[in-house]
C-alpha cells in the first residue's frame, strides 16, 4: 500500500505530554475517579483531547476487578441515563403536539448519555476491542445482575450499528495467512477442536476452505469463521472429514460438494449480533463462482439438543411406554458401546434414526424447531436432507446426539423460497427420506 | 497482503440470481415501489437477503429526480417514524414507573424505524457512500423543506456513530499515492484552488506534507485533508508558499516551522461531523515526532468574514463617522489598486491592520468570535499570532479580507490550556502585538 | 505485507561509521582514486564491506564529466581486462589437452575482471540503476570511441543475465497506479507523445489497457510498456484512438479487438536487451483470458522507413521514370496538403497505397523487410493485414510515412507457425488484400 | 499494492495452446528428446516461445531418476560445451593480435553454450527454483562424478551473478509472517533444531529477532536466516536461550546484548554462494539502529571441530603423553557423565577450557584456524571473546565439542580493522582472558 498510516498509538504520547494537566482529578477512589472522568469526557465531546481521556478511562477500567466492574456498570446505569427533567419535558411536548419533530426530540431526550460515552470511549486506540471486552464482562454478570440490562442494551445497540454487515470484509484464511491470525482459529474453534498446528494445516490444505468476517477496527481478529471441506458426495462422517489425508500440494482436487462442517463465533462481546447467515450465503456464492465442479452445498451439523430431549421424554410416562424393554436396554448401554458392537448398533439404529428425525421435524419451541442448529439453518433457507448414523464418534458427539449428525443442504435455487416459507409459516423443508424416517416407527425389538 | 478479500460486488450476482423472484413487487410507480421495498427490507432484518434488496432500493433511488427525492424523504418521515401507539404505551409505562428499564424501553419506542432502514441500506455494496450521497441530496433541499429535518437528524445520528474518530485512519498523501486519489484532492480543495497536476505535484514535494483521514468503507476517498508547508520562519504570504520552487529531489529540507495553509472537508454529506480538530492535532504530533527540526506549528489562514463585516459596519452611522474622507477614499479604491500602488498601500495599511485586529478580537457572534475560521482554531487551542498585510493577493483573498491573512499558532505546551480557557470563558488567546494593533487606532489620514 | 524490509540505504550509515578508515586512499586525482578503489573492491570480494566501497565508487563516478567518464571506461578496458599471462597459460593447457575442464578454465581466464567489478558495484544501494545509467553514458560515446566496445560487451553481458525474462513481472498500469510511476509514462512514451495528465488519464480509462514489465531492482521504473485500445473493429486512425471520448466510469465496454497502438522502451542503458516480443505475447494472452469478447489482436503501427525509402528511390533513374508528371506533382505537394484537399487525396491515394504495400513486402535489408517495425512484428509471428490511408495525421506521421499506418494482426492460432516461417525462410505472412495492392500498379494519372 | 501482477503461470496456458505444435519432437527416448529440446531452445533465443519450451524441458527433467540425471548432465558437458573450432579460431586471433577486442572475442568463444541454456531455462515459470534444484541434484553426485565439474561451474557462475547481494532483501520474520514461510524455518534450521510450532513461537517472541535474506524469484523461501536473542549480558548457555520463558506480550524487554545463536543456509543448490557475512553485518546495523539499549553484539557459537581434533591428537604419541592418567580417565568418561557429576566436571573443566582455547587459537588449516565456524566469524571481523563451559548440554553439543560453546563478539568500532588484520595477516583477534587460557596449561591432576 503506497500510503503510510500513522497509528493512534503513536499519537497518544504527543497528546499526553501536552494535555496531562487538564485531566488530573483529585478523587482518591478509582470508582469515583472513573465517574468524574466519564463526565469530563462527555463535556469534551468534539475536542481532540477526548482521545487521551478515553484512553485513560479504558486503562483505569482495565484494572478493575469483577465486583468493581459491576459497580462501574451500575454507575453507568444510574448516572448516565436519560435526564428525567429533559425527558419529562420532551414527553409533554410530544403529547401536546405529536408529530415527527416532537417525536425526534423525544427520541433524543430518551437516549441515555452513556451511549455517547461509549462512542467517545471508542476514539481511544483499540477502543473498539476494549468496548467488546467490556460487554463480555457485562454479559458474564448479567444473569445475576439483571438490573444492568439497560447498560447492555446501549452497548449492544452501538455494536449492532458498528458491526453492520456493510463494514465487514470476507477474507479467505489459508496457510499463507500470518501465524498471528491462524493461532486464533485454534483458540476460537468451537465445534470440532483444532488439535495443534498439524491439525490446523490439514484443515487449510487445498481441498479445504476457511473464510472469516473481519472488521476494520479488529484487523487481526476474525469475528466468525467457517470451515469447508471440498469432497465427492455428501459427507456422512466428521471423523472422515477431519482425519483424511490431505492431497499432494499440486494435486488437482476433484470435488462436487462443499461441506460446511464448522462455524464458530469468535467474540463473546458481540453476542446477539448475527453474522452466520451472511457468512454462509457469501461463502456459498464465492465457492460456486471460484471452484469449478462444486454443485452442491451442505453442512455436516451436530444435533445438540437431541439426547437431552430424548432423555427428558423417556422419563415421562409417554416416553417410558414408547420403547420395548430390549430397546430401552440397548439405549441404556449408551452409544459408546455401539461403536464397538456392530450387532447392537445395527439393532438400535432404525429406532434412533426414527427418533432423531421425529425430534428434528416435530419437536418445537414455540412454532420453530426445538433444535437450535436446525432453527439457524432452516431460517437461512436450507433443507433438512439426511441423517448420518454415528457420523460423529467423538465423546462430545456421542454425549449430545448419540453420535448422529445431519446434513442441511443449501440449494441455491430454492434457498430464498425455503427461507420465505420458514419465516412466514415456519414450514420445515425436508427430504422425503427424512420425512419417511420420522413418519414410521420401526418394528419394536 | 496474504489474504484475499472477496468484494461484496461479486456477491450480488450470486444473490441476485437466487433471490430475484422474492422481491418482485407489483407496484407501478417507483415511489410506491420504494415504499414497499423499504418495508420489506425492515421485515427481512437479519436475513442474508437484505443485501440484495438494499442494493435494489439504492439502485432505484439513484434514478430519482430532485422532486421525487423530496417525496421519498417525506415518505421516510411519515411512514417510517416512530409508531404512535407503541410510543404512547412506552410513555405511559415510563410515567407510571420511571427508571432505567422503562426509560430504555421508551428510547427504543422513540427511535424512528427509518434508522434501522438506513442501517439495512448500508449493507448494500458501497452502501455507505450511497447514504452519504443521499444525505447530500437531503441537505441541498433542507432549507426549503424544513419539514424533512427529522429525517436528516436520523441519518446524521448514524453517520456520527459510524464516522467515529476510532474508525478513521490518518494517511499521508504524496506523489506515491495512486492517481485515483490524487485526482480527488484537485476536486475537493476548497481554500486555495489546485490548478492542475503540476501544481498538485509541487504541493506534494519533499518540503510539503499532506495528510487525510480515511474511513474503511470509503478507502479511496478522503474525508478531509490538510496541506502543510515546511518552511523557515512564520510564512506571511500564501503566494510565496504556493509558487516557490520545490527543492531538488534529494535536497535536505531545512525548516523549523510547519505551516498549515489549507484544510478541506471532502464529503458534503458528512456535514456537521467534525474531523478538523482531530486532524490538526494528529498531524502536529506526527510532524513533531517525524520531522527533526520542526519546532513551530502555525496556520496561514483566511479571514473570510472581515470584508463583509467591515462594509456592513461602514454603512452604519457609527462606521461612517469612524473614517476620515481620505481613508474612505482609499478604501473605496479597493485592494486591487493597492497591489500596484505602494504609496496607497502604505497609507492604508495601518488602518486596515487595526480594523482587522479589532474584528478578530472584538466582533462576536454570541460569546464567540464572529469569524468562523477564528472560532475553529481558537476552540482547538491555537493562539492568534500575527496579521499579514497582503498575504493573499488572489482575487478571492482580496474579495474576502482585503488580502489580509492571519497566523494561528499551535503551541503544543499551551494548546490544552488555551482550549480550556476558550470553552469555559471564551477567552481569545492572542499575541501582545496583535492586541496592541487592535487597541490603538492609527492617526487619521 | 507482514514482513518489514530493511533497505540497504539504511545500512550504509552503519557500515560507513565502522569502516571509513579502511578505504581512505591517498591519491589526489579522482581518476587514480577510482582505479585504486576498484582494485580494492575486487580484493574485498565476498566481504560485507564491499557494499560501502561500491557505494563510494558510484558516488565518485557520479561526479565525473563526460570526458572523465571516457577515461574511466578506458581504465576499465586496460586495467581490468583478462590477465595476459594467466590467459596465455590457460590457452596452452587447453591446446595441450582440449576438453571440458581445460575449456572451462580457459573461459575463466578469459573473463575480464571488470565483469566481477560490475557485479560488486551492483551490491551498492541502487547499484543496478547506477550500472544501467553507466551503460547509458557508455553507449552515448561508443560510436565515437569504438575502442570501448569490450567494456560495453561486459556490462551488456551482465545486464542480459540480470534482466532475464524470468526475473521480470508484468504489471497493469492504470489510474490506481501511484503518480510517481505514471509520471514516467509521460516521460518515456516514444511513439505518440502523451500531452499531460488529462491525455494520460484518457489512455488509462476503462476501454484502454496499459501494461509494463518491471524488474525487482527497479520497482518504480518500467522497463517497457505497451498501450492498448479496446475497440470495435480494426482501428484505422490513431487520432480516433487518442482523441475519442472515454466511456463513462461504469459503462460496459463492448469491444472485440485489442489494438496495440504504442510500445515504448524506457531504459536506454538496457539497449540491446529485448523485451517487446515477450510483452506482446503475454499481454495478448492476458487480454484473451481476462476481457470477454476480445477475439482479435492487432497493432496500429507506424511505417517509419517508408517516406525516406520512397524519396531515395524517386531520386534514382528508375524511380524518376516510375511516376507520371501528375503523380510527381501531387507527391511534391506533400501530405500536409492532402489533408485539406479531398480531391488531391483521392487522386494520389491508390498510388501511395500501392507503393507502401510494395515497400513493406518487397524492400529488404538482407533477407528481412527493410522496415524496422515490420521486422519486429513479423518475427514475432504477426501477419501484415491492412494499410490505413491517413491513419496518422500528426506532423510526425506525415513526415515519416505520408500519414499511412499499418495493422499487424496477432492471430493466436497461427502466430507460432508464422514465426517459424519467418525465422526459417523469412516468409512475410500477409493478407491477400495487401498482396493485391502491392502486386498491381494503379493506372497512371 | 495498486498494481495487479499477472503471473507467468497464467501465461503458460495461452502460450501452450498456441504453440504446442511447434515443439513436438519425434524422439522416443526422453534423454534424446531433452537434447533436441535444449538445442531447439538455443535456436529460439530471444523469441517469446522460449518460455513454453523451457517449461517443457524442466517438466521433463523433473521426471528423471538420478541415473538419468547424470546422463543429462554429461550431455550438457559434451554437447553444450564451447565450440572447438570457433574457440580455436578465437585463440589464433588473440595470439596473433592480443588486445581487449580479441580477448573479449575469446571470452565469448570460450563460454559454454550451456550457460545460455541455463539462462533460457530460467525464463520458465519458477525456473530459478528449478535451476537451484538442478544444481542440488548435481552437487549430490559431483563427488562421485568429478567429470561433471564444468557443468557445475557454469550453473554456479550464473547463480553467483543472479544472487548478487544487490538483489536480495532483508526481511524480519516474526509471528506476523505467513505460516507458509514459518514452516520453512522449522525445516531449514540447521544448528539448534526447532521442535514444532510452540518452540518456533518462543523464538519469535518480542525478546527475540529473526531475519532472513530473500530473492525476488523465490519470494516465499528464505535463502538464509539468523536467530537472535536480546538478553542482559553475554549469554553462556544455549539451553537458557532456547528454554527461557518468553516475556508477556506487552512487557518491555530490557536487554543490552544481541546474541546471534543460530544461522542457517536454506538452499543446498546455492552452496558456495556466501550470504552469512552480509546478513550478520546488516542485522547488526539494523538492531543498533532500531532497538534502543542494545550495545553489544555477540554470537553463541558451536566449536564443531574441537572434539574430533582432540581425539585425533590424543591418539598420537604427543597427545598421549600430554595428559595424566587421571585426566585421561576423566576424559574417557565422556561429557555426558560430567553433566551429572559436579565433582568430575569441576576437576576436568580447567584442562578442557585450556585445550579448547589452544585449539581455537593455535590449530590451523593452512594459515587459518582449523575450526570452520571460527574461520567464518574471524574473517568477518569478530573477536574471539569467551569460552562457555557446558554451554550446550544437548547430545549434539556434547558430541562435537564436549558441550563447550564460544562467543564471538562483533564490536562495530573494530570489526573493519579486525577483518583487515585477518585477511592480510590471518591475525586472530582475541580477548586477553582467552589468550591466557590457551597459554597456560593447568596443573596436572
Amino acid at each position: 500500500m503506497p500510503m503510510r498510516i500513522t497509528g493512534l498509538k503513536d499519537i497518544i504520547a504527543g497528546l499526553t505530554s501536552a494535555g496531562r494537566g487538564v485531566f488530573e482529578v483529585a478523587s482518591t477512589r478509582r470508582q469515583a475517579q472513573l465517574g468524574e472522568m466519564c463526565e469530563k469526557l462527555l463535556d469534551l465531546k468534539g475536542e481532540a483531547s477526548v482521545i487521551v481521556l478515553a484512553h485513560r478511562i479504558l486503562e483505569l477500567y482495565a484494572t478493575l476487578e469483577e465486583a468493581e466492574r459491576i459497580e462501574f456498570f451500575e454507575m453507568l446505569r444510574d448516572r448516565f441515563g436519560a435526564d428525567e427533567q429533559r425527558l419529562g419535558a420532551a414527553i409533554s411536548d410530544y403529547q401536546s403536539s405529536p408529530g415527527p419533530d416532537t417525536a425526534a426530540a423525544l427520541a433524543d431526550a430518551a437516549e441515555a448519555p452513556r451511549q455517547e460515552l461509549f462512542r467517545l470511549l471508542n476514539t481511544a486506540p483499540n477502543g473498539t476491542a476494549a468496548l467488546i471486552e467490556m460487554r463480555e464482562h457485562l454479559l458474564r454478570v448479567l444473569r445475576k445482575h439483571p438490573q444492568l440490562a439497560p447498560v447492555d442494551r446501549d452497548i449492544e445497540h452501538l455494536l449492532l450499528s458498528w458491526f453492520n454487515r456493510g463494514f465487514l470484509t470476507l477474507r479467505r484464511i489459508d496457510w499463507q495467512t500470518p501465524a498471528f491470525i491462524l493461532e486464533k482459529l485454534i483458540a476460537y474453534e468451537a465445534v470440532h477442536e483444532i488439535r495443534g498446528w498439524p491439525d490446523l494445516q490439514r484443515r487449510l490444505a487445498n481441498d479445504r476452505r476457511c473464510y472469516g468476517f473481519f472488521h476494520p477496527a479488529l484487523p487481526d481478529d476474525p469475528l466468525i469463521f467457517v470451515q469447508v471441506a471440498l469432497v465427492k458426495g455428501l459427507a456422512d462422517s466428521i471423523q472422515t472429514v477431519l482425519d483424511s489425508a490431505p492431497p499432494a500440494a499440486d494435486e488437482e482436487v476433484e470435488a462436487d460438494t462443499a461441506i460446511f462442517y464448522s462455524i464458530s463465533n469468535c467474540q463473546r462481546g458481540l453476542s446477539g449480533i448475527t453474522f452466520g447467515n451472511f457468512l454462509i450465503k457469501q461463502v456459498t456464492d464465492s465457492l460456486a463462482r471460484d471452484v469449478p465442479g462444486i454443485t452442491r452445498f451442505s453442512t455436516l451439523s451436530p444435533i445438540p439438543g437431541f439426547r437431552r430431549h430424548l432423555e427428558t421424554w423417556l422419563a415421562t410416562a409417554e416416553g417410558a411406554a414408547a420403547l420395548s424393554d430390549a430397546e430401552r436396554e440397548l439405549l441404556a448401554d449408551g452409544p459408546a458401546h455401539w461403536l464397538d458392537d456392530e450387532g447392537k448398533a445395527n439393532a438400535i439404529k432404525p429406532l434412533m434414526m426414527h427418533l432423531c428425525a421425529d425430534y428434528l421435524l416435530n419437536v418445537k419451541r414455540g412454532e420453530e424447531p426445538g433444535d437450535p442448529v436446525a432453527r439457524f439453518h432452516l431460517r437461512n433457507g436450507a433443507r433438512l436432507e439426511r441423517l448420518n448414523w454415528l457420523g460423529d464418534r467423538s465423546e462430545k458427539g456421542l454425549r449430545e446426539s448419540y453420535g448422529l449428525l445431519v446434513n442441511y443442504v443449501y440449494d441455491r435455487k430454492t434457498v430464498a423460497q425455503n427461507h420465505e416459507a420458514y419465516v412466514n409459516d415456519f414450514e420445515v423443508v425436508c427430504s422425503s427420506a427424512l420425512r419417511s424416517l420420522a413418519a414410521k416407527r420401526p418394528k419394536r425389538l
